[in-house]
């Protein structure tokens, strides 16, 4: 938890464990906004419970509460904090509306170029076996070639900048943090961040903000 | 064409018949700012053109140009938009950060859980037939049984408020107008929308605006 320099306290409803909440986790700690973990049990299917589909009607985490506020999708969690509290701890959202756009640009690159590859690669090869649910070993081919090629855009980019959106870092790199955590960790495909020199720098200095050391602790 | 409120014409890069392309108009007409429309041939490949992958790296419509800015992604492009002309036409992302919180909610909504299905149906039954691709009965069975999900979703929520992120129209409520314009007209699936009150009395609502009709002639 951090110090709190609000006197509202943030629920963070959702294991702090699972991918989008950790997303919502890492904004609020560089934000320096307080929260609590309201950590229900998704193994036991408590995100399908009628209580938790009156907050988040698609049944997934996380959602949080802020007083009477309820939100959900964690990318809009965390364009909500970030805007709401500009000036407090890290500004992830650049300096200028040009600056911002490209911040979008990249986070909805993350959301629809990024994501769906290195989302398909995790459930095939860290959850379903898992769970015993069967491999599909096309999509998994079909992932990883389709995730290269996002990965050499990338690596083109961040040889002309420190970050995605620019000498910043931002919610854009933020955001990638959770599923490439599982990517270089527990899939055995480092290489695909490892193989890329600018990837592989931006991805260290990215995993050794204190942030993300903390997400990583709860 | 819109009258000018402004000094600078927008270069709107892509044929205005694309969906993203669609999105992105749609947005420039509501706020009222000037543009140019530079139709390159995607059935020619030009989206693959070194020229182009300069502007857009991966190779897809639209782009935008104003002045020396360069902007892609269609969603990152109408939030940039909808924020530098907040007060000027249409106000597309509601008035408080709260409003803007729930129009971020359904914009990721429309991104991450309405754009995949109704993407794979529409591949699959419009455009790979037009190109002579084999279509997946699988995926488009899947892909409907996800989409009526998500309807049932919106259906209970347009129940409560007149439009996705509350009583007013917004950017979540406008980015779901192209591809579901193909769902109603090309695919033979408008009794998807139709057969929930609430949706068809939205989608009703949102395509008799003059920003809509006049992009469908564009």
């Amino acid at each position: 938890m951090e110090a709190s320099k609000n006197t509202m306290v943030v629920k963070v409803i959702g294991p702090p464990y699972a991918s989008c909440s950790r997303r919502v986790l890492a904004c609020l700690i560089e934000k320096e906004v307080e929260f609590e973990i309201i950590p229900i049990d998704i193994l036991k299917g408590e995100q399908k419970s009628p209580e938790f589909l009156k907050l988040q009607p698609f049944g997934v985490v996380p959602v949080i509460q802020d007083g009477d506020y309820t939100l959900y999708e964690s990318r809009a969690i965390m364009r909500y904090y970030s805007e709401k509290y500009k000036s407090q701890g890290t500004d992830l959202l650049g300096k200028t509306l040009e600056e911002k756009g490209l911040v979008e640009q990249w986070l909805e690159t993350e959301g629809q170029n990024y994501h769906p590859p290195i989302y398909n690669l995790i459930l095939h090869l860290l959850f379903h076996p898992k769970l015993g649910f069967p491999v599909d070993d096309k999509i998994v081919k079909e992932s990883e070639e389709k995730l290269e090629k996002v990965l050499d855009i990338y690596e083109e980019r961040l040889s002309k900048s420190k970050y995605l959106a620019g000498e910043f870092f931002s919610l854009a790199d933020l955001s990638h943090l959770p599923f490439t955590h599982y990517l270089v960790h527990d899939i055995g495909r480092a290489y695909l961040i490892r193989n890329r020199k600018h990837v592989s720098a931006w991805w260290d200095d990215i995993t050794s903000r204190e942030s993300w050391k903390k997400v990583l602790q709860l």
